[in-house]
């Protein structure tokens, strides 16, 4: 029995549970002063204030900050290329269609991440995983849904496998085979879904990579009618569903989300108060991406109404190509405070237990706790109120990841 | 003669010359293909496109872009302390005055200031210092102003002093007794400025650190009056006035900027139109700070006004313990996009040659041209687009100061 010892921690702050925190609970986490944690292979086996017990290996925190490790639950991990140029485009004064005229938008995309074989796009996904963990996330989801085609979308859960073996990031896979409709397509909407139901969907699960299904519920891209047929079929291939909803218009994909009983909900920018009311019903966790409405210019997801109608929160950075190519979990710590409004320790809950349920992770991680994994960030921070203050900084001192010392 | 040659650069961009870009010259730059830098005893010597010259060193760039380093042009980098349990207070519903009440505000910093001995705030500076190069600048100008007394303003200029000898950064020092009116003046506001002006002012210039003087010219803290008033005394003493104006109300302070002949003046989030007038008129550039408004949830400076104006536009961190806890210059450059909606090539000139007018440093600095420092970034992005579009991530690949490799 391998015995590693956090010790002289400043601040332990942590959610504890392996169930959502909805309301009042989602900002009481435990504080614990002097505190200390211990993890036997791998696993946290104890964790106390005052002296500690004897270890194998200690990892002394220098009287920081420890909390859990940071869960991402939701990223588009898997793409080829980037999109810069629409940025340039754009300021230059090109209008949307004159850049989509131009190769642009998601199609470009798709193009690139067909193109590209399964080894570049492991080996580009594992360079966005070394940062992110650097940057205090531990585990991490992460959608196909660029490859729009049958072949496509089953090498990108392959990579997400493969990276899933060999990164020591914990890896989920979800499904998004509906993330639009490709160029291909745009004639016969219908054969496209009938093609992601029929035909991906019984591949993903003889795969057996995947636990989630995703849609993109939108206007212009699936309807509510559209995307309940996609995570039915999801569900009779045991994929769980998740849906980005009221991103940019309020077409019942909140609502739907609760009636359907979803894993989480995504976007959720102008969720309406029906909307709250069906994700509090149904148990279904809001997954918030405000670093997305910070890129896109956009308002913020009413994210304190939620908490009030008991619905539970949480953050995640949304990373991909076009409207968010950001993967820094802290710059959306800070965005929680500063946007939503939320307390550091609503923040905190958001992107460690919340964020592991949406992702149905809460067993193994996103609290320090004995029996869970010992996943955890020793920050260059005081206290919890430092990480949400301080901003465009790496603040992470030491990220441990069962139990080891990462980097 | 040592020789320093960067090969291989995909793209270098950089603007020209050693004033300031205004109009349409803001987004005119000099953008090279497969170009190379060479560099002799610190200097740039030759740029050019195609096969290089011979070197006793040579930096493969790697088909990378490279730029300028750039320049933070207004840092209130001397402080004791941090705040973040104000953030923490303020988002569990307590008020301003609650705060001040509890010892928060500029007040805290001013004690913690003095507390701290010059060895302590030199160590506690210089780790800024070096994340600020490891994030691309390579010049930087820093302000006291929390001292507030005789003594710690000419301890916060001593700090400035010897981090500007001791750490590769190069530093330019501004004189900023008229930060705001101490706790223990606040019954007689003229003593204070008297003092600023007839007794910090000639030891100041005695002690031949600052460049430059600053006042926060805002409703409650310095009237338009009063800042005329220690900007022209500052004149009297060789320093070159700058001004804190339009932060939160427009009193003046642009115009005041462009009358006295301000070399910058700072903010100017409200500023209105004959105060874009004034700055134009007047040659001031308007140095910019889009985090302040970012993490005050304020509004953004009229960025484009200016630039159609005439005015030369510069940004800047603003980096502080209050309103910006934040040094990351990759983060203002997203935002001078994301915000001020100004183009790539704009924002460039932002942070390297109209910010090193601003301090008084585009002789040396700012862009990449024979007999300048050889100051520059190797970024880990092929274009300039990539580097504007993508956040969140640190982007720099190297830095090169004066010819060396840092790191």
């Amino acid at each position: 029995m391998s015995k590693v010892l956090v010790s002289n921690i400043g601040m332990l702050a942590t959610p504890q549970g392996t169930g959502p925190k909805r309301g009042t609970e989602q900002g009481n986490i435990q504080i614990l002063k002097d505190a200390w944690v211990l993890m036997e292979d791998g696993l946290i086996s104890q964790v106390g204030a005052g002296p500690a017990p004897a270890a194998e290996q200690t990892i002394d925190a220098q009287g920081k900050l420890v909390t859990p490790g940071l869960v991402d639950a939701h990223t588009h991990l898997i793409f080829g290329g980037w999109r810069q140029n629409e940025l340039g485009l754009k300021l230059h004064g090109k209008t949307y269609l004159e850049i989509q005229n131009a190769g642009g938008g998601i199609q470009s995309t798709t193009n690139a991440t067909r193109a590209a074989t399964e080894e570049e796009l492991t080996a580009k996904a594992a360079r966005a995983l070394d940062e992110m963990l650097s940057l205090g996330v531990t585990t991490c989801e992460a959608k196909s849904g660029y490859g729009l085609a049958t072949e496509h979308e089953l090498k990108a859960l392959r990579v997400i496998d493969n990276l899933n073996r060999r990164h020591p990031m914990d890896l989920v896979a979800t499904f998004m085979g509906a993330h639009l409709v490709p160029a291909e397509y745009k004639a016969d909407r219908a054969e496209y879904i009938r093609l992601v139901c029929e035909e991906m969907m019984p591949l993903v699960k003889e795969q057996g990579i995947a636990k989630f299904c995703d849609v993109f519920c939108e206007a212009d891209t699936f309807t509510m009618e559209e995307s309940r047929q996609v995570l039915e079929a999801g569900l009779k291939y045991g994929l769980r569903p998740k849906i980005h909803a009221d991103e940019i218009e309020a077409i019942g994909g909140s609502q739907l989300a609760g009636e359907i009983g979803a894993i989480s909900a995504e976007h959720l920018i102008v969720c309406p108060p029906e909307g709250i009311e069906s994700l509090a019903k149904g148990g279904v966790v809001a997954c918030l991406l405000p670093a997305t409405s910070f890129y896109l210019g956009a308002v913020f997801a009413p994210a304190r109404d939620m908490v009030s109608a008991g619905v539970p929160v949480a953050m995640a950075s949304d990373f991909n190509p076009g409207s968010c190519p950001c993967l820094n979990l802290q710059f959306v710590i800070n965005l929680g405070c500063l946007k939503y409004k939320l307390t550091p320790e609503e923040v905190l809950t958001a992107v460690t237990l919340n964020a592991a349920c949406a992702i149905d992770m809460a067993d193994r991680v996103g609290s320090i706790e004995p029996g869970k994994q010992g996943d955890l960030v020793i920050w260059d921070a005081p206290d919890l109120d430092y990480i949400c203050y301080r901003m465009g900084s790496n603040l992470v001192q030491t990220v441990v990841k069962k139990g080891t010392v990462m980097g």
